[in-house]
């Protein structure tokens, strides 16, 4: 059985202009003092399911055993959509019902529980009265996963573009651009891999990659795989995005040696 | 007696790009190693006191009793404007004597103290060399915040715009617009609350709208009573203040049925 | 002999749209889980080794003993450039071997070891697969720094321009434009400094400034003794860069009443 790390993740699409995350993080201290907090990212365009969905996915599995994944983009709040608790791993999540846990469950093996919303909870801001309440609470081993309310299967997922095999070729898409420019694909690769890559867009022409090991050997544009196992275009010490003027959506197609 | 619970919040307008908020609390755990800290906010617009008042007057209350609110928005630093220890409700709090404080203290029933400024503090700092000891010491429990200095009464006030009520009528103004784009009143109501409400502006065709209780109910302009228990003008989905084309400032009017 | 403070900072080029900060935390709590976090900037301009370098100088000497800075930097990530830890002073220090630690070490005495990176490490995050678990090993005393890997000198320095004294004279430069505006420059000063502040650069008139003690002070443009130690360039209530047009780069000269 899963022991709780006292650890609570918050990944928000409200920006850091107002005080709503640390909000949130006093309502979870005022019902567990000892919490540790984790800000996985608050940036997230607002209402980005997919975009926080897909971030939320690849860095979960990092965090010991028992942490709560606290998960509010929710730009259904006070509507009758589900709160939801899920365990997948040992991972621990609680989040809207609108998906954007499509990623870190994609897996399978979840479980997940429908919560019920505290009576008097505002309708406009659940991440203070609804998910801080109760990822304080999973967090603070005050309440188990399954305590939250009765376990069901109907929960909403996105479905993320998935790159498709075809013999010696995969194709797939760019999902996101990072911080530094890199076009991220949805394309998962083994390390060692090699082949040609080409990437393409309605409208630019398409442009032949070859493969390399670190963004220092990416010179003009080279495709490489990231640290989270997906194959990415990256420049040296440039924007990926900006030099080669590709964005989310454009193709990738790799064909092996 | 409330007891120090070991939590300072910071709120300042130091932005992220530099240290400033990070060597604050280094100075604070050298002092005390065991604080909890969280962020309220740190983009507060350079020098903007009455931002900085109305977030902290709202989030302050959220907070264990005994939390310490450290409040760095300062245009003043270096000159002889005081340094204040205030305690009101369970909450304290610690900043320049500059009004920043005027929505946390407005319930009245506040206790504010007159802080020494230590010898070789800086001109230019006082986030680092001033208010960080202050605010480590108290949450620390190594001073109460009768120790800091004498109480006095007269310290700076702001006047925020103040709703007005006549007869079933209520008339405000928009104080903020927040991160996505909400237009947030000064008019404090139940969640209950019913009526006609009308936005206007210098230059502005005035606007009627209607009540909503969630913002995917809001369509293309709605209002409704947000978590804070105030007034706020929303579009489903969108920005209210690019939608509908007012901002900070424009009048809000609300006739109950 | 120092001992760990259990505190981590981070300061890094990673921006704050990705959870690269927060996965590299999952890491270090998984590997000890009562470490403090505090983080110290995380919007480095991508690549910029020297301001990144400048900041943790002036930041580092804040943190009580024993405490690590973890500085992800790192554009050689994947190549065969060294992973580093230091200690100065009573600071320890994780970093790629790329200059970013020269500010923090330029005091001398400083032992600088070579760490092992660990087979399985991927080519492009080595701040979660390299510097983090280095930095949680040193806090949370599972580690010191000579147990990484061995002593060595010639690690990468950047030369940071330095200010030239000349009898009654010196002469600096700009360093950064900090988020208020104001000009920092590489002219370390007792606070009590006097004198004549001469501003210029290629192609704009040159200034005269006076000091003054404090941001209200400042006026139109005047010079003051930061809390850095630094001769700074500051307008009252607005931004000295914008306002007098100088930046980064900028030329200052002071002669000495």
């Amino acid at each position: 059985m899963t022991v709780a790390s006292g650890i609570v993740t918050l990944l928000t699409d409200f920006g850091q202009r107002e005080p709503f995350v640390g909000v949130m993080k006093g309502v979870m201290l005022g019902r567990h003092p000892g919490l540790t907090f984790v800000d996985l990212m608050h940036d997230v365009p607002a209402h980005d399911i997919a975009f926080a969905s897909f971030w939320l996915g690849n860095a979960a599995p990092w965090f010991p055993p028992g942490t709560v994944h606290l998960c509010v983009v929710d730009p259904g709040v006070g509507t009758n959509r589900r709160a939801l608790v899920a365990e997948c791993g040992e991972q621990w999540f609680v989040a809207p019902d609108n998906g954007v846990l499509s990623a870190a469950l994609a897996e399978g093996g979840a479980r997940v529980y429908n919560a019920t919303v505290p009576e008097g909870a505002s309708r406009t801001f659940h991440g203070r009265d609804v998910f801080a309440p109760l990822a304080a609470d999973l967090a603070g081993e005050s309440k188990r996963p399954g305590d939250v309310g009765p376990i069901f299967e109907d929960w909403a997922r996105i479905s993320h573009p998935v790159a498709a095999r075809n013999g010696e070729r995969i194709r797939g898409v760019v999902m996101v651009v990072d911080h530094f420019g890199n076009l991220i694909s949805n394309i998962r690769l083994a390390s060692g891999a090699r082949g040609r890559v080409r990437v393409g867009a309605a409208g630019l022409p398409t442009l032949d990659l070859t493969f390399c090991q670190s963004y220092s050997e990416a010179g003009l544009g080279a495709a490489l795989v990231n640290a989270w196992g997906l194959l990415e275009i990256a420049v040296a010490r440039g924007r990926a995005g900006d030099v080669l003027g590709f964005g989310v959506g454009a193709w990738i197609e790799i064909e092996f040696d």
